[in-house]
């Protein structure tokens, strides 16, 4: 298999590392293309591959710049029936994502961890499984929920064999999985919403700016891509990502504030109201979690800050930044299938990349 | 894809049922064999496919007996490039096991929820991976470990992208993880140890022999299993499942006792050893269970009962005969990767089969 890469970030770049790691003789894969958003190169499928030291300086070094037009039609003049292509797009551009239609169409393959595609407008993803019905080329996306974990591939394993999902419910945000674990553990007090969403950003683990996570947007996204994948009558019809129910943790106080700064300075002024949610919970033996739910039953998909028993999973099991994944369905009733385990880093978004590419082979 | 199944006792009926409900228009599979230990159909490719109705009493009607070299042979002159056939193995049986290499080599795929040829004779696997490399058809066997649960699919993809096994750690048997669940919930005191076997007997959870559960082999095969999956040099050649070091729950002085009936009236005799360890756990703080680890770094496989402490997941998150699997790896660390559910149940174990089968399409 041809294996064209667009987009050589974190993701990006261990990704290539993990596919060049497979010893050259058992690989299924020829790298034939890299693309950032300044350069690409693309090699003769017949000439050797990049190492994992050189393929940074070749690319940097490459004078041609990106042509998206050009790669499909190269590609696509590649495939034959003893040679797949796919492309991987390690981006989360708006703009590569809609060019999924185009690519399934010639008959290449799309592997992403991007979200946008899956999460944005319904009509770009009909078009995607509309094209990808009509030639056959597939496009794979476990890394778009909870990085590397088996989540996505459970999930159509479910749906394809039969059983009935009635709800997921799960912590699919490692950002508030992580903020939450340390602001609420059971117990009236602890430290500050506002200390923690600052030390959650010192370590990185936020955005740059933490609205970006506090909105719930990312969970949200998430959830459209689940709701889309069961594809079940009685769940709603998203329109995109913002038709979930999302109860943002931004005060309405600092909407639109422009910079990460400006709003950690002013976010201490909210502590109050937190502690109070905090003390709540606690008061009622419970711990605060922000959660998403695809609710088959009750036709509902909603992210938002939810109250759990101390004895709950989302209580004892949680740690760190991991997720946490309940699937209650038809047959695993009453007690649900449980994943759980870091969801976002390099090397294991990287991993469920490649674990796509690896089902097509 | 042409499928042939051996085996209809419980997960075999329940497989049917759900290769069956695939709507006819969008099945991928067409059912061509049923076989019982005493009846064997085959339905003309080109007849319609049996009703969910009515194969049993076809399959009981039927004069011919079971004739595997027949099967191979028939099977194998069905396949061409657009043609792919697979058997599914839903018996127990060694004699089953002991066709797979047979079936690998004329080009038939093997699916099976049978441990037997997996943790069995080393030969036999070896012979198994060999022949399959050789002729292209593959095996498949998530169902083997953890039934439906994503144990086998998940420690491949870890493995095939890189990832280092550092110590796989797992309540593996639902009936050992019923007992304890019960026996154990980190108080002093609790029901008798007798009487937890006696109602998980009652309740259909043990073999009509609870020694066959307590003895741990169920757990030591998965272990091989999941040892062999991995493959690495630093974990030993497992010669079959009785090289894991096992430490069987039977007292000594009923090793060998005839009947399940004759078992039981014996056990409470030793109920003062276990209520003695359950004592000793809970005054650690901890629960005892009885658990499986593959351990990658020490080059350990090992069965036996275990104590954890009362926050750990093993003794907060699990309940029923639930199974719960830790991945320790070089990505998943310091936090693993886990994996909890049912691990046993006619509807989930059919459903990896299936699943299986539908990753060969
Ligand atoms: N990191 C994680 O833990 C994680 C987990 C799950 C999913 N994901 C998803 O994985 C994807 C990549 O994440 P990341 O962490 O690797 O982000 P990143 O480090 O920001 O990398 C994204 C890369 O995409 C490139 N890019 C943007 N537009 C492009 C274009 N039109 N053509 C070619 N390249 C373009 C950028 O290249 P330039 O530098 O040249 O602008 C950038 O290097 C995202 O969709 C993210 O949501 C990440
Ligand atoms: N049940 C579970 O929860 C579970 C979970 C994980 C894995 N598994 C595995 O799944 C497999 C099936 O389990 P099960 O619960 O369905 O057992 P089961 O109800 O005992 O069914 C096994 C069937 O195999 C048939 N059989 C035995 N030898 C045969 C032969 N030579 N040719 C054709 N058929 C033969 C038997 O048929 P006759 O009745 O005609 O003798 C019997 O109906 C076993 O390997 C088991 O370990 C089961």
């Amino acid at each position: 298999m041809l294996v064209a890469v667009v987009g050589v970030g974190l993701v990006g770049s261990e990704f290539i590392k993990q596919l060049l790691s497979i010893p050259a003789g058992s690989s299924p894969f020829k790298l034939v293309s890299l693309s950032s958003s300044s350069h690409t190169v693309f090699f003769d499928p017949a000439s050797a591959i990049p190492s994992v030291e050189k393929w940074k300086t070749i690319l940097s070094e490459s004078s041609e710049k990106p042509d998206y037009d050009g790669l499909t039609e190269k590609l696509s003049s590649l495939i034959n029936p003893s040679t797949k292509v796919a492309i991987v797009d390690n981006t989360s551009s708006d703009k590569i994502a809609s060019l999924y239609p185009q690519w399934l169409k010639a008959g290449i393959n799309v592997i992403t961890p991007n979200k946008k595609a899956y999460s944005g407008d319904l009509g770009l993803y009909e078009k995607i499984l509309s094209v990808s019905k009509e030639s056959g080329a597939r496009f794979l996306n476990e890394s778009t929920v909870g990085a590397g974990l088996p989540v996505i591939s459970t999930l159509k394993e479910l749906v394809a064999t039969g059983d009935k999902v009635q709800k997921i419910e799960g912590v699919f945000s490692g950002t508030m999985s992580y903020i939450f674990n340390e602001f609420s553990t059971g117990s009236p007090d602890g430290p500050s919403f506002s200390s923690v969403v600052s030390v959650a950003r010192e370590k990185g683990y936020t955005e740059p700016h933490p609205a970006d996570d506090l909105n719930g947007f990312d969970v949200a996204r998430k959830l459209t891509i689940l709701s889309r994948t069961i594809g079940s009558s009685s769940l709603p019809p998203l329109q995109s990502f913002t038709s979930v129910q999302t109860a943002s943790l931004i005060p309405p106080a600092l909407e639109g504030i422009s910079t990460g700064d400006k709003f950690l300075k002013r976010l201490p002024e909210f502590d109050a109201d937190f502690d109070r949610m905090r003390q709540d919970a606690s008061a009622e033996g419970k711990v605060l979690r922000f959660v998403g739910v695809v609710d088959g039953v009750k036709g509902e998909v909603k992210a938002g800050l939810e109250k759990y028993p101390t004895s709950h999973p989302f209580a004892t099991s949680l740690g760190g930044s991991d997720n946490i994944i309940m699937f209650h369905t038809e047959r695993y009733s009453p007690r649900p299938l449980i994943i759980q385990g870091a969801g976002a880093g390099a090397a294991v978004t990287a991993m469920g990349v490649l674990g796509d590419l690896l089902k097509l082979v």
